[in-house]
């Protein structure tokens, strides 16, 4: 065990233009653990209700996702979410949140993964964040992701956690509504000051910038028209750049640079069906074939 | 002879949110002709005013550039362009356009020009565009850049020159709104039906995609925080992709990505000043450092 992602696991209810999906599986943490799947064996810290569908619990496990940080609240509701995107696909709106059993978690990381190398908190309250961050011993890399709600809502708790974990996963309004600062890239420079020393920035169909010490990296997304879910590209990202490093266990620019590419692989892959569907049927074969197809995109 | 760009010749008045400058010199050839001339010795095709500065033209001269196409009508006043840019530099209001000797101008093909093996027709009327197409003899190559005043006033002529040229330099929201679009990827494929073999999707600060037969590119724009003016920066790319093409006169894909990314190189040095002051100290050593710190940006 090696790489821990904490998070939400949850109910979604998606409206696309064309499609509305009733309460489908997804969160933060089922889409990183998903993606971080296809190259090591991921734990997750998470919560759901009793309610929560045993075939998917199965399939995590078949995926070898280390289940022993979920937690199952007797008589407990899991965590739902509902949400409606506009023709433009990178326009979400929140129709609402029923926290329900995520309410009163309080994430408790089992023994077993406090040695973790590799931590990733994914998208959850800020406070929850730092709460996880204090209970692991001494992990190699912490990475953070949010959004633009705990912006809005709890910034000074976000700051604190920034300050602390080595990579932020953000897109650009969410670093240009942290800093203040239009210009992407001096938003990104100012983020560097407040804490992490990598961001990894996801302009989702523009692709990704990546930058750190000594670490300018640049790729444009995946070319396609097949966009049919953008839920959990960001999560199914981070996942997929987190589990290539755990796996290749070296933190070099190169492989920085390398975790990007998988990264934009997984979330290419994921947003190619509703929720989860994709991972129904998702191959190693895939996953590496979709990294040539960056490959050959972006060689010159 | 062998590139040749027909185009504005121009002056602009350039208003950004912090600096106003009046009356520098612009237009679509004198970007593109300038980016160009980093490569080869290209030919233009444009008229000035009387009122157009000696200095500029000995400058144009001095970059080696072919002027035997460029008409100076006595009397005459050059066209003016004023324009201003929001804090997005994407954002760019047109606040007025004096055609002034631009009004009549019937572009003239000199007898030196028509055997080129490249033509650019850079942004002018569709209908002029036209015109020069037909007094070329057998260019390998014709390409064509265009705004969205075209597209909103001249759509049916737009549409026949681009149904007899090789190459469509756009941007998003060109594409878009030919062809009714929403997802860009669905939209270049439209274009792609419309006539040219290959389109170069410029999507300023998000970077550079290329679609054609067999041929995928994609790649991030220079990250950086110094851009001082976007005016030019279209004109440069298509001016640099051409210029590189011509030089090593192969139309390979493999030398397309190239001139994609020697496009992006160009229109990332042009940002860096006002107008064409960028050109004023702009070395081949310099384009030779871009190139390589856009191939440090990409390897992975």
């Amino acid at each position: 065990m090696s790489l821990v992602i904490v998070g939400s696991v949850a109910f979604d209810t998606i409206e696309t233009p064309r499609v509305r999906k009733e309460r489908i599986i997804g969160g933060s943490c089922t889409f990183g653990a998903l993606a971080a799947s296809y190259f090591v064996r991921p734990g997750i810290v998470a919560v759901v209700g009793e309610d929560f569908p045993r075939e998917t619990i199965d399939f995590l496990r078949k995926r070898r996702i280390d289940l022993r940080g979920l937690k199952i609240v007797p008589g407990g509701k899991t965590f739902h979410w509902q949400g409606r995107y506009g023709e433009d696909p990178n326009e979400r709106t929140t129709i609402c949140t029923d926290l329900n059993c995520f309410r009163d978690f309080r994430p408790e990381i089992p023994e077993a993964y406090r040695a973790a190398d590799i931590l990733l908190l994914a998208n959850i309250g800020p406070d929850l964040q730092e709460i996880v961050l204090r209970q692991v011993r001494k992990p190699k890399l912490t990475a953070m992701d949010t959004i633009v709600l705990w912006i809005k809502t709890e910034l000074e708790a976000l700051l604190r956690v920034l300050k602390k974990v080595d990579i932020f996963f953000a897109n650009d309004e969410e670093i240009r509504m942290i800093t203040g600062e239009r210009n992407l890239i001096a938003a990104a420079q100012r983020i560097l000051k407040l804490g992490p020393k990598i961001l990894v920035l996801k302009k989702g169909e523009h692709g990704v910038l990546v930058f750190g010490p000594g670490l300018q990296f640049g790729m444009a997304a995946y070319p396609t028209e097949a966009v049919v879910d953008p839920t959990g590209a960001g999560d199914a990202f981070a996942g997929g750049f987190l589990g290539y490093l755990d796996k290749v266990g070296r933190i070099t620019p190169a492989e920085i640079r390398r975790a990007a590419v998988y990264g934009s692989v997984m979330a290419s892959l994921t947003i190619e069906d509703f929720g989860i569907g994709r991972y129904m049927t998702l191959t190693g074969r895939d996953v590496r074939a979709r990294y040539a197809a960056f490959k050959r995109l972006a060689a010159f």
